[in-house]
């Protein structure tokens, strides 16, 4: 969080506090996901990818740069598909120490601070390895299936239960 | 602005700032419009409504009674069509008084504050009564093509050009 620019906007008044715009900015555009994939390789067949992004118009790039530069890590990328850009990180050591602890400080004040507290849960298990056991897997799944209620689920809870290792 | 509660999240070390943190949600979610639409009865034959506007998914409607609180106008409806609720306040002396100053202190990052400085130059000149002359709404009427180019013109300036009366 060092190398942080200040707003484009900023004239003589300008009180912006960045840390809390950014906040209020990932409560409307954000999204705290764990998503569930196969990976044979692994013992329990299973992997676990926690993910934090958040979305913009291409046309107006400004916050994303802004949010890049303030927590230091992830990527801004085209998203396939619509006309927007996308700056997300999924390294877990990223997730943990550079992201997480800023929504410790400035939560969201809407419903979505679940997703991150359900996101902190997950980033958590994973560092103790849970997700490498049939056991901690099963629990991820059941809170990555709380999780960002409207979004769809590309293999159901029964599907992966059935076929953990 | 005097009624202004607290983060529903807050905790012992939140350090939010609310103002910052609307900003930022609005650079995200808000729009700044003007519509410009027929009304025979006017002498000039259209009315200017000039429009703030922020939405909502309806299960986290959090963020919008914050807004409402903090402007102190304003009102919130479900926006039909979709899953999504919408503070609006379209009336000229509450976006002038109440709202437009809120972002002259903490300024869009992104180049949407672009539409707030024209929806504020639209507004002087409504104080004025531009908007009810030939000459003025042509003016207004350039303006608002400019704003939200992602937006739909129900209206066209041509149409409206050669119809002023």
């Amino acid at each position: 969080m060092t190398n942080l620019r200040a707003p484009q906007n900023a004239g003589p008044d300008n009180r912006t506090d960045v840390a809390s715009y950014i906040s209020g900015y990932f409560d409307g555009e954000g999204c705290f996901s764990v998503a569930i994939g196969p990976r044979p390789k692994l013992r329990v067949g299973w992997e676990v990818r926690p993910s934090i992004s958040v979305s913009q118009k291409s046309d107006r790039a400004e916050v994303l740069e802004l949010v890049a530069d303030y927590f230091g890590c992830g990527s801004i990328r085209p998203d396939p598909g619509d006309n927007t850009l996308k700056w997300e990180t999924r390294r877990l050591d990223d997730i943990v120490r550079r992201v997480l602890p800023h929504f410790e400080l400035y939560p969201l004040i809407s419903g979505k601070q679940n997703d991150v507290d359900l996101l902190a849960t997950v980033c958590r298990m994973m560092i103790d390895k849970h997700h490498l056991r049939g056991a901690g897997l099963l629990v991820i799944t059941e809170i990555a299936n709380t999780m960002n209620p409207s979004g769809s689920r590309r293999y159901s809870v029964t599907e992966i239960k059935a076929s953990v290792r």
